[in-house]
């Protein structure tokens, strides 16, 4: 089994938070590998990494980082594979780690999202997956649907509390 | 007894800030409902509700929501009733949500309260209502005649601190 | 014929910002006043106007200012009447007015619209209106319909660019 | 000729932005289709988009909108296909709308570009295309080339510059 | 004995942050008094307060206020007395309430010291006393030398600190 | 005659923004000085300017700066009289340089007026000096009136604005 | 034994932030010397300090400072010697430090480092001196080592994390 | 002669900017080099640079760039030499470069300096290099002996400027 996506990120530190993304894709049975990997501290394996993502097989690199957050553009600038990033919260509440990542200069995007949304950085990679795989695309939907129970429980709990003018 | 104003929000996980809203509505004997819906998760349940506000006989509805807090705009782009939106802090100290909420384009209005603010939001939806019921508007004035009383409370309070150079 | 609305701003300057309320309102057939007053250079102009909008038969107020914006709070602190700030750009991007007007204090809300953003604020004045006048909530649902024509108009023009790989 | 990318925008305002997009598809024969569409304006339209944009054989959406920038969320909460967001600078130098846009709750992720980085979204676009694609996938390789040779020209002009100092 | 410094804060939620203003004018036999008052609850009696401040023979006002922080520029707005303001920190780590104090608009200055800085303010006070006031002139300057003295301790507590090559 | 306020700023290109803060001193018949001294490039001279400042029978000092804009607080260090800080905007819309003046440490006051807020600085110094000062106090009391003059100026002009549903 | 590196910060309730800087540099066997000294509070020890710097032997200044923080800037202006200046987390998430110290006007520059940033600060110092000193220069590329190691653990840990279709 | 520092930028767009520090270097006899080098477009040309720059002789390196400025980054992780980060403005009034260049994580120092401030990172690397030449460090006091004389000039232009109360 070849992994199709790639979670990269900084330090171990930073795998709770990242460990969203990878049970939606396990869960979504896409397979996937886990790496540490930094920008500034491994350059070299950095570059490594993404010189061969692609002919390893790889379609999706999903890749973390707090602060300056270089990770995700150093991997978009050598390979041509949609590259996620997804800003972890260190300081600034994670506004230096946000604009380091989505303010690429023109010719080298990273799909970013919010500040610590690495579930949404798993979907994002499954939707990308989806495009070509009318199974995973079927799985989609069904999450989408999944959402939406998710709110009819709690109109449920709300539809509990009792005020005297509230009516329903 | 059909409900005027209706609170919305994404999850029950907003309720504990959005009670203050619930509470006020109840004193003052507006009759009122609560739902969970989501903007991104249960679109069509948001568009049945919005498209059906007015006929349903509400005049005034508050949506809370937070981070990218698309709710109260998505709302107001299917509903001609005025819409009172509540930014809830998730992230970003909730700056993130008071924008999403409040810089809308030209020709859908927002009525924004402050970051949390869900009090201020029934406030606001209670003096909507008083400018044609007379006796709310008058409950409104004995409202505003308390929030004075509290500060009489807290000088007097004040008033107990001794300081050899303080004075009264 | 008295005024219901009343648009108020801290000098003329502000005026080329509002006159989008004040189009809106004249469109809607709505009576209008417009005022100069200014919370810190006429505090007692204020206050007497505040007292007195109720029984000069004023429905909604529409309250303008830049930087340390308090003429809206200072407004909604004196009446009960549904009070719309608008934050003007006048330093730091305008973000220092939004900030001044929305986050007011528990008890004294003010409904903020966006950054210069007047004909929002006309428009939300008309929807607190309509909600007890039938014929201008079919005005409302009416100008709606007109927002749409804007897109469909915009979405002709596109058509006319052409790409060798553009489709329709 | 189906599309295989849609790019939409809220006025034809945001045209001179998002035509980068555009060019790019363009050059790297991508089928695209371009509409106006307002997640505030035209909600009934932007759900038909959206629900039927999969089996009109879309593959990838690019939303761009500004301020309380709605658009790409609405779309990707109602769609499985990939979404990506750009953020256009309409006020607060776009720090509204990239927000509004990159801080989507989880279960909805919108691919974030930078502000006004309408190139990028389509590049992005390419390449989540290309992973199924060898030619495309070629074709974006030899784009990072061609990335490459512009800073080589820049170097040939820093060169002709002269000091006494400066070596080279 | 006349109050000469005023003390007002919005409730009595402020003062854990505000008396060290007050414990200051006390170690230096200032005379001074301290007030709830808002500017949003009790504007009446805020007005009351400020016109009469002049007359009741006090020299200087230190007002504190959170959030959209009216309190100070609303006094200053009805007095020609100096006022101090103190931005209290509510919500955005303090910066609303910074934003909506210093940024006054022409004509009405507030004389703005940090967030929750309450001893600065007093500080700011007898500053402003003490140059028609030899006595509380030469106290100011003793303040000064203690400040040195807290730091030399400080430096002494450094040196006990021991590294192989730490010097000294 | 000896100067009573203090006019200082970092360089002559300052010089247009603090104008109006010598106006409004000359037109009060304060006497003040104006003199460029810059807290990084002359420290010497600031230390000796701070220094001298009390027995040179100077009472009050307005220093302004921009970005890391240290003038303010470096004087204030050195010399027991109240120091104003204007901060001038320079570079990220001013908020360096109001930070940089405004957030000193506990013991160390400036009196920060908003972002070029210069008129605010000088009217500032004339109500600290017009504590002591009856005749000036009373100049400072017209000042406040000629305020509202220029509001109700402003009224008039807004009174001949014509539409159809205007009242008054 | 002469210092090399002055570690220099406002008061010992910085130290904890700053032991990070000692440490590297014990570590790595330069002698460096560490004091409590405040722009605002000890301005002449402050100038004292700084302008026998150089003659004292120093090669290197490390200044640590929070809110206001003039600190780094005012030693700046009084040596030649590279300062490096930390803002210390105190406010405002640090950034009215950061803005403080890097933001320097023309002539006067501050090395300034990440919020809280002393290791940074202390490897930064070791590769100032590292230029002249073969020795210390092989010392910096271990470290460089070093960091890649952390990694290359943090690695393995991450290798026994198990999913069902998690590869490798 | 071989190049001791090397300024390094994106394009040549951000040459005008940067000038002032090559300027800067040619003026105090320093040999120096500029490049064209993108951390995100030639990032194997970025590597080889900074893996040579140390055996090259260079001995501090200048790193310009704007964005999501990763540039000075990525060099630091490369190389032992201490790395000066100039911030260019390009967009959000340059806080995203400089949030990108100076929140660096443990271990890999930038030296940064303020938003476009390229004759400041001039100034430090000769500060840098002048540890060890005499002959630089004497330059480097005379450059701080200029800088006073501007001020001294500014004030001489001040005291031109006449008012009635105007002293000196």
């Amino acid at each position: 089994m070849k992994p199709l996506v790639s979670i990269i990120m900084g330090s171990t530190s930073d795998y709770p938070v990242m460990e969203a993304a990878a049970k939606f894709l396990d869960e979504y049975k896409i397979p996937f590998e886990i790496n540490a990997l930094s920008a500034h501290r491994t350059p070299a394996e950095v570059e490594k990494f993404a010189r061969s993502a692609e002919e390893r097989g790889l379609k999706v690199i999903i890749a973390a980082a707090g602060m300056a957050a270089h990770l995700p553009g150093v991997i978009a600038s050598m390979t041509s594979l949609p590259v996620i990033g997804v800003p972890i919260k260190a300081s600034l509440e994670g506004l230096d780690a946000l604009l380091a990542i989505v303010q690429m200069p023109p010719g080298i995007p990273v799909a970013t999202v919010g500040i610590n949304a690495s579930l949404n950085a798993g979907i994002l990679a499954a939707q990308i997956l989806a495009i070509q795989d009318e199974k995973l695309a079927a799985g989609m939907k069904k999450h989408k649907e999944s959402l939406k129970k998710k709110i009819l429980t709690a109109n449920e709990e709300l539809a509990k509390i009792k005020f005297t003018h509230k009516v329903g």
